[in-house]
């Protein structure tokens, strides 16, 4: 990494950069030879081509509309402007491909509209976004325009004539670029962030830095407004954004966003300027951060942790990702299944191509999920997201515990929170966002005001929460400054793989640490343990929820459902949007819930005293633009209490077939759980499943190299 | 059908039947040579006869258990009872495939220990039943207990010393026959019922009888009790359960289950006497019924109407369908498909072997769904079932509209209720029945309370309600004696396909139509039309709900929504089951909901005035054993009306895709929506949709040859 912060220190300090060749963003000259070569010879990719080529005919053939900016996300001038880019976008890879100057001439007449439009805009008329763009109602669409603009630019740029190439240079990209730079204190001050918006400012202004040649654009975009690489630009993005395994600190919904512009960027830079080998960067960071993306989905969806809509593979995004990256490192050959069996188009441009062949010629091998720890912060040092998976792929399995740091603005209060995967279902749910996506009757197609106020409140997520307070009182300021502690991840033994995690800060005076042990085959059943410890010199509340998917089937204890009139389950910090649907006392010293997604049976046990109570609670009430899904939640609520540990067995069982009209083993297993021992050092529990019975301990306070667990069968 | 008739009486009254051949009910001995011949050549099938084999061998290496009955549907005893006539049905073919006689062996043992039990059983302990069996909780398990056990009997028939077949004959299967058509009074009804419990009497019966050889269990089986033929049997099933369409009056979930017993009993009467030409009878009515049963699904599910759970193709009995109905005429390729594509496994006997076969030798053609009126009744003239799908079948829409005869005790008061189907999701939704099937905590796994209270009720159907009351006061001895007229079905013009039904006797003094035209593109949009005409001399309060499958995302006047409190929307005859979520008045002539399933927006937009009330709600109120599931429902309400009638327009529209997040149409397009003239003579109404204007008049009164409607773009 010194080395080549060294050359690459050394070339800007000269100033020397290449001859700039067109087109040299996302294709090459030599990358249209290959493709052109290749015509007809792989189907799938020649379907790519047809699709680009219908949508580049379909705008040659559509009067070129170019409105004045009105509305939000998802409102007619938002949509046409969306349409443009990508008219343009596709019409100048059409151009390259087939050498048609229609194509070109569409470019260039949809720019002269541009050129006209662009120098009359103020600030957009949304009043939305605290950074409002000129085109978009948030500069965010902004970028994003100008990035598939340069690209089709960058297409079209030898065809045009210089005088032309000089007008749209200085009255149309270079004003736009300045003012997505320096158009305010604030453009200013996300141009330079260490942010998603960051990296699209920056590819935007880079890409088409190279497509009109201004170097000095480009070393902006690389290195920051002050051309130091200390505060601000790509370059320290790639250094600052991922954690060492790649791990974006927003979440995987929001990787796959930030993802797009870093890879597009470092597309045009390595065909601009190959030397720098930016593929390569701080240990193949990009590689590095788009296959823990990958890693981070179930069944080809990203987790919804933190702010999230059910997005996957399928996304354009990751076929950005994909393509490039496997284009920029042929030896990654389960990339190519990804695009295979999620992806339902290429790139039209010489990554796409490089994948398309190379599915074709039978390159492609299987994608794997594994178990594994994935460090957040740009040292490693901000907590992280356990990831744990079945070792027989069969089963289909996935358990997170997450542990990282807030997140930024797209980040929940939910340290500590687990979710379970199971028989291709989300079977306990995050919540993720609330927002409808670009429609514009739902808050103009952003986020809603209860994306604030419940879906990253911390009683919306399988966490405890304290005396019904958020996380940090739900302060992202003051979350931002502190992180869990990953305790513990053990992995080397795929029959009982275990994590720990603490955090000291989220609830003042209370110490939260939660230990979990995936336990694969115990009495026949897939087990596993969660032990929440709390620890605390004054007496709390906690609530511990559990956002379960499916019908509830069963408690072990009498409880009493809302029958005619339903009331809230609380007043304040994301209770008020709970509906309290029923609730009920322990009438043992443990309770058992089941429910029933697709084929399986689940249970939650857990063990209980006098001072539990119990509840259920659905999402929805004080809720009046119906913004939010009804989701249903078990809670486990502990009073006056001090010290104390939740103790649950999650447990996977059971087998209900509607095809031959059989069930098998609707009932939870768990004979028997207890806590023997719990303390400072240690806690030890005992569960017996099925005539099978085991203890489980995990101490506290070992330095890191100390085996931090013991697990018995006897 | 009068000829077969003739000779069938020919036959009974001769006396004279086949001499007996064993196999010769699933399986014949010229089949087993055919399927031994097959074996390796057809890797499909032979999957199924490892299945089978694996089957029988799990049941081998088990210890035989025999247990009292205790249980209600699926628990312990209940579910042991069923292992065992499925293992004995195993090792019963196994035995006829391999000729291995521990698989005879096995049912041997396992019938020795029927004979000890049964002659000890009173009634079944759980006393949920009008019908107690002795093995089962209800006689219809009973039956089909011995459905299957006849097959594995047959199969070892001739394994069996003649001292043991006569034990088995005299001490267990006879009596076991005797109990189920003469142990009580209401045993002899439901075997001589016109209904599907008489059906699986009949063939429990008939094919013990066939198997030990006794023909007066095959005559009374085949012709009721007395022998008539007129008072109970197959044959008078085959001619009164299915209307000349070859639609069941239970509607398509019961056909479902109807259909096994049906078919089983078919095959063993086809091998047993194939001069009887049982699939040719009645016009090949049982051809008919299995065909129309599998065109009453959508996405290869059924139609969710009265009882019904999800169940589609995959669900067995339609294995045995499928298989045996291919097998007695080979014509019917499509039915190859349908294997192919939905059903997971073949019958292990002669008809999954050349189902199999078949599909191996690439025969299989596709399968289409069709617009078609599916009449009720024995002769056709109780009502029926209007289906529509879309001319291009790409698009996969179905819109239905249920005005059949009540449909015994599985049925529904919903007359002239609609459902709608698109894009692979059900749009607005049939609620289908309550009932955890086989889950003993929830009622023992069988209909639960509130499918009576709630499902049945009118105001879960798309349909109107007068004065808060269900349909003939929701009393099925009411109900069961009328059935509404279909007026017109006509679907000559695939751009417009309609239909019309009146019912007069569901609400005193009501007369109720309901006209639906689907007009496959009017400015661009798919529009339903739904023309629901009430005619009375008093004042009546109307509800009209849309059951609708999706997220809320507008109404177009100011509603209020349930904040911190939420009660139920009334107080009896199903309201109380459903939660007020939210509630508005019209600001316009008409009003419009949209919501989003998938990637389509869809919109009801409905005609009001000062008298219209608006209302959301979901189910779930009143259910303290979390029996029903929360669906959401848009309700219109007319108050203070006697002569009035409903307009909707039900549009498709707009694409929400999140892979590349763009928004298309999500606002109705309907500009303008008016009756023009209403009165008794005829309905005029008039939509504008995207600029494009049409009339549409349903003329009301005319005899049956006269054209009932017009449609005119202009």
């Amino acid at each position: 990494m010194k080395k080549s912060l060294l050359i690459l220190s050394l070339f800007l300090m000269m100033g020397v950069l290449n001859a700039r060749e067109h087109p040299s963003l996302m294709i090459t000259k030599s990358g249209v030879e290959q493709i052109k070569k290749g015509l007809g010879r792989y189907p799938a990719f020649d379907a790519t081509i047809a699709d680009a080529r219908s949508k580049a005919d379909l705008a040659l053939s559509s009067p070129i509309v170019v409105p004045v900016p009105k509305d939000g996300g998802g409102g007619p001038t938002h949509e046409k402007h969306k349409d443009n880019y990508y008219s343009m976008y596709y019409c100048g890879i059409m151009y390259q491909i087939t050498g048609e100057k229609k194509y070109a001439i569409f470019v260039e007449k949809m720019l002269d509209e541009y050129l006209k439009l662009y120098p009359t805009l103020g600030y957009h008329p949304v009043k939305m976004s605290s950074n409002p763009g000129r085109l978009f109602w948030q500069t965010l669409n902004d970028y994003v325009w100008l990035v598939h603009t340069s690209v089709a630019y960058d297409c079209i740029y030898d065809f045009l004539p210089a005088a032309k190439r000089s007008e749209f240079n200085t009255k149309l990209f270079k004003p736009m670029a300045q003012f997505l730079m320096d158009g305010s204190d604030v453009n200013n001050k996300v141009f330079n962030r260490m942010h998603n918006h960051g990296t699209w400012a920056c590819a935007a202004v880079g890409m088409i830095g190279y497509a009109m040649e201004d170097e000095e654009l480009v070393q902006k975009a690389l290195m920051g407004s002050d051309g130091s690489g200390k505060h601000g630009g790509y370059i320290q993005q790639l250094n600052e954004l991922f954690s060492p395994d790649g791990y974006f600190t927003e979440g995987a919904y929001y990787q796959r966003y930030a993802i797009w512009p870093f890879v597009i960027f470092a597309q045009a830079i390595n065909n601009n300027e190959p030397e720098r080998n930016i593929f390569k960067y701080r240990d193949a960071i990009l590689k590095k951060a788009v296959n823990t993306l990958m890693q981070m989905t179930y069944n080809g969806y990203f987790f919804t942790l933190n702010d999230a809509l059910q997005k996957g593979f399928s996304a354009q995004e990751l076929v950005f990702a994909n393509n490039i990256l496997y284009a920029a490192d042929n030896s990654q050959k389960h990339l190519l299944s990804i695009s295979r069996d999620y992806q339902s188009f290429f790139l039209p441009t010489d990554a796409g191509f490089a994948v398309a062949r190379d599915i074709a010629l039978g390159q492609a091998k299987q994608f794997v999920l594994k178990s594994q720890l994935l460090r957040d912060g740009s040292d490693g040092t901000q907590g992280g997201l356990a990831i744990f998976r079945s070792p027989n792929p069969s089963e289909n399995t996935t358990f997170l515990m997450k542990a990282t740091s807030h997140g930024l603005s797209h980040g929940h209060f939910d340290k500590l929170t687990i979710s379970y995967y199971d028989d291709g279902y989300p079977v306990l749910v995050d919540y993720g966002s609330s927002r409808f996506l670009n429609i514009v009757v739902k808050y103009n197609g952003g986020y809603t005001p209860l994306n604030d106020k419940y879906s990253m409140s911390t009683i919306a997520h399988n966490t405890v929460t304290v005396d019904g307070k958020s996380h940090y009182g739900g302060d992202i300021r003051v979350s931002s400054n502190y992180a869990p502690v990953i305790y513990c991840y053990d992995i080397s033994d795929p029959s009982i793989q275990v994590s720990s995690a603490y955090e000291l800060n989220a609830s003042p005076g209370v110490k939260m640490q939660r230990t979990n042990a995936v336990i694969e085959n115990i009495g026949g059943e897939r087990v596993i343990l969660d032990i929440f410890k709390l620890t605390s010199d004054k007496e709390h509340t906690y609530d511990l929820p559990f956002f379960y998917n499916g019908d509830m089937i069963s408690l072990s204890t009498p409880y009493t459902k809302a029958t005619n009139q339903m009331s809230t389950f609380g007043e304040e910090n994301g209770y008020q949007y709970l509906w309290k649907e029923a609730w009920a006392k322990p009438n043992d010293s443990k309770v058992c819930f089941t429910w029933l997604k697709g084929k399986r049976f689940y249970s939650v046990t857990s063990v209980t005293d006098s001072k539990s109570d119990l509840f259920f609670v659905r999402s929805g009430a004080n809720d009046p633009e119906y913004y939010l899904r009804t989701d249903p939640a078990f809670i486990i609520r502990q009073n006056s209490a001090g010290n104390y540990t939740f103790l649950s067995a999650l447990e996977t069982h059971g087998k209900y077939d509607l095809i031959v009209e059989k069930t098998e083993n609707a009932v939870s297993s768990v004979k028997s759980l207890e806590i023997l021992e719990d303390n400072d050092s240690y806690t030890l529990v005992q569960i017996e499943v099925n005539g099978e019975k085991a203890k489980f301990r995990i101490s506290y306070n070992l330095n890191s190299s100390a085996k931090k667990w013991t697990y018995i069968k006897y």
